[in-house]
């Protein structure tokens, strides 16, 4: 008799507690109680590591690299130290899936070799630990994402991003959790369970790439690589106080990875970074450029890293930009902490020489709306055959069991319908027309910028809230119209949830009914601890800029939060 | 009471013919008889141009752009010489739609006075008349597109390659034909009627850039704008014998162009130049990215002009190509004088020191197929959309009436079929699997090429046929495969149809229905004078690789040819 998919789901949930080294598992004393809601400071506290390699483990991307490139650090000693962290974070957030150690370990001493032998690096990102979202297929792995069906089927070989991060020199070493179907905001399946936000684990880590953004807060991992279709790389950064690249559609090689709705090719799913440091964001897709991978991928756009973008000649050089400030997007009210962080990063830039001008979003609705039809266009099919072969069921909400609210029944961000393929045709020609309009919107802001540019970029909140409490990130709104209109945008931290500073303020009338639930689920003590981050917005394929503008306007948080 | 389909057709006639210059029409003596087959001679001849009106309009973009530059030649006398020889390609092939010359005198005008003012010229253009294929809107105009629906609709404002081209510096003075619903292979519509070629009236002019081909093969225009979906610009270069560029995906603006199935996005239809030079392609290319269409295109690649993928950096300077020649895709066997075209352009490459390999065609057909599936997804919906407000009937066959053959209910290369999105997703994910094989067979050349690298480019028919005879234009299998691929593919002429040298061979096994039309349509008189071009073809966003290549070709075969 076939296994069922409970059964299924134990065995790999068991194999996984299996590839854990023993020594590497907490007792019980070492582990906080439950009720420690920041566990941000167990990787250090715990014991597991030695103190060097808290320092390594604490060690931006950019520095570590030099330290390895210089054989200071070999790549041995730093994925050791990564490996180790990486499984504390699991024991306290449990954010990871595939943990293959031994791999890792036999790769780092392969590296140190080379350069010990050559005095050369492998590539960019020699030694380098790199975390991956449950979808990047890696030769002999399953790939379960999310799905039971995905159990016992090993991958017969690397997909592209794969093989370019280890052409780059990268150390393979963990894969990360996701929510079944991909399309949740926040992380849970039935093979792995739950993965909580390592700064309040009673909040959402995000979704879909929510083990990524547990992981990558806790330090265990320098640099994550998850994937983004309406925030899926965003959303985890701003619910755990990351900085996070959503690319435009197709720099980032996707070839071979595993995903949902494959085929729907409309809005496609991104590959990019989340990383505790900007400069490891852009060291990734520096690196990732930089090994042509359309020579290997036929969707992935033949254009190299832009330098000159990214140095932002055609933004004035970076000196007086002027930036368009979307406070609200009309539809669900931020929250108070959210319009506090937006307000921080104004004053910043400000005071950096900068300007910012209120920015009227434009048809937000309907193109969320849009996405949405778009995604649901196949009435669900996909998802069905995705689950047929366990018989696993779909997810219908992400609340923890025994809490009361309103479920969904299929996933929030997805209107599934039936439509025929002439109606997606109207759906494609819409979204065509919106694009323009916006571009058309983007390009008159020019009468009042006075740099004789449009903006040159936007800032948006990432959600109308900070990470919510779990099954209560409901909407995708602010970060899906970015991905509708292909904008490359970069979640940038800025401070977080502060009981004191951060009140709750009186009902506005509300819009409509999740216009309501945003409000109401507010409390500066059940948010406390929370991140807090932006967006910063380009236009379709300004990835470079959008790199060099949030470094501006990170450096000018930080100068800022310092006086 | 409103006016009927066939009124408004003739209506529309009408208006056209009023809006040739009466001193332009020739009288019958000066018009070649109906029997005379070739009429490439007959501009010159007639006696409408004067002689330096007929050394201008035999002048190349290269030499026209430099000679207008320098002041040599007005722009307002090169236009008037190109709209001369417009209305007399007109006369001779019907390949015209709206002609506005006053418009383009006005135009030229203020280009001259501008020149002698600054000094400078507006932009690369300057002065140079471009025809544009009649879908790019131009404000205050019809946009019929071939269908009366089009009809006194006049388009409120310029598409951007109208506003592109103008900004560099060009002079728009007339339109030209296309097929009813774009989709066919030669032009016909109820409004204009056929457009037939210049090198042998009783031959196609191909479609669905139909009268472009005709109209710059008669030195009408020196460089006309068309659009390939499936081979809509190379099919007429190839029947007319001229240049001509299928740019990859979103290189070229279509922002505000009309267009049949809106929201088809699978495998879009893109904007490229047809040309008697190969110059004038690259010309045209140089001057439309340098306008950074992405700024005003939300759907335009942020790519500029990549001078050294032109340069052949990627493919050793270009010094020792290796070509994959695919003689026959399998399908449908290509008649002698292709083969023949083929064969001497192996022997050119050879003789100037390159090499070349045989190549398998792989999954073609299938890649046609997907094409055709995708396109009539809709199950002709949007046709039916398109011709609804006047009852207008769908066109069925481009057979010329009381000639006898099968008919075809729908357009050839359309197979439609109620399909869901679901079923769409499925195409499309089979799609990008084809693009991957493709590509990797594509890189497994490697082994054979002995230069180090895979192939620098295909070269192939552009179908299996010459310019046919009308209504036989039946299959665009040889072109639709690299649309599917999307590969940047230009067409180069080659030679011509000699009865001498091109014999019909004994009939082979034959392979399907469509084969044995192929085979059984061939007679060296049939097909006298008709040109022989070759297809050469890059891999995906190598546009500029494509057309520093084709220059190799070209070079080649003409030294071969001279010898």
């Amino acid at each position: 008799m076939s296994a069922t998919w409970k059964e299924l789901a134990a065995a790999k949930k068991a194999e996984q507690q299996a590839s854990i080294p023993s020594a590497w598992l907490l007792s019980a004393d070492k582990l906080p109680p439950a009720e420690q809601k920041d566990v941000t400071g167990v990787p250090e506290s715990c014991g597991l590591l030695s103190a060097r390699e808290v320092e390594i483990t604490n060690t931006d991307v950019g520095p570590l690299l030099k330290k390895m490139a210089a054989a200071e650090w070999s790549a041995s000693d730093v994925t050791l130290a990564f490996c180790k962290r990486a499984i504390v974070a699991q024991q306290l957030t449990n954010c990871l899936t595939e943990i293959f150690i031994d791999r890792a370990v036999a790769r780092a001493k392969e590296l140190d070799e080379y350069l010990a032998k050559t005095g050369q690096v492998v590539g960019p990102l020699h030694g380098l630990p790199i975390s991956l979202k449950d979808q990047f297929s890696i030769k002999g792995l399953d790939t379960v994402m999310g799905y039971t069906t995905g159990i016992g089927k090993p991958a017969e070989k690397n997909c592209t991003l794969v093989d370019v991060l280890l052409a780059a020199g990268a150390v393979l070493y963990v894969r990360t959790n996701v929510p079944q179907t991909l399309m949740w905001p926040e992380t849970f399946n039935y093979i792995y369970g739950r993965t909580t936000n390592p700064h309040n684990r009673d909040l959402a880590s995000g979704g879909s790439s929510g083990g990524e953004g547990s992981l990558v807060a806790l330090k265990g991992s320098p640099l994550g690589v998850g994937t983004d279709i309406g925030g899926s790389i965003r959303i985890p950064s701003a619910c755990c106080g990351l900085y996070g690249l959503r690319p435009s559609f197709h720099r980032v090689t996707y070839r071979g990875a595993k995903n949902s709705m494959l085929g729907q090719d409309t809005i496609p799913s991104v590959a990019g970074p989340l990383c505790n440091s900007l400069e490891g964001v852009t060291v990734f897709m520096r690196a990732v450029l930089g090994q042509k991978p359309w020579l290997q991928d036929p969707l992935a756009m033949r254009k190299s890293w832009d330098e000159e973008a990214y140095q932002l000649v055609e933004h004035g050089g970076g000196k007086k930009l002027c930036f368009g400030f979307m406070w609200d997007d009309g539809d669900y009210k931020p929250l108070p902490p959210i319009t506090r962080a937006m307000k921080l990063v104004k004053e910043a830039l400000i005071a950096a020489g900068h300007s910012v001008i209120d920015w009227e979003p434009l048809h937000h609705k309907e193109l969320v709306d849009l996405a949405s039809n778009i995604w649901g266009s196949d009435n669900g099919q996909d998802f069905r055959a995705s689950l047929a072969a366990t018989g696993e069921p779909l997810i219908k909400t992400m609340i923890p069991e025994g809490v009361e609210i309103v479920a969904h029944d299929v996933p929030p961000i997805i209107q599934s319908k039936d439509t025929d393929a002439y109606g997606l045709w109207q759906l494609h020609k819409r979204k065509t027309e919106l694009r323009e309009f916006y571009l058309d919107h983007w390009n008159a802001s020019v009468a009042k910028t006075g740099t004789g540019r449009p903006v040159d970029a936007l800032i948006s909140p990432a959600a109308p809230y900070p990470a919510p409490p779990h099954g209560m990130y409901r909407l995708a709104s602010y970060t899906t119209v970015f991905n509708v209109l292909d904008y490359p945008t970069c979640v940038v931290p800025v401070t977080r949830v502060h009981p004191a500073l951060d009140a709750k303020i009186p009902a506005h009338e509300f819009r409509n009914i999740e216009d309501k639930i945003v409000y109401e689920m507010y409390s500066p003590e059940v948010f406390a601890n929370a991140p807090l981050c932006v967006q910063v917005v380009g236009r379709t394929q300004e990835d470079e800029a959008v790199l060099g503008i949030s470094e501006i306007v990170d450096a000018a948080v930080k100068a800022y939060s310092k006086n």
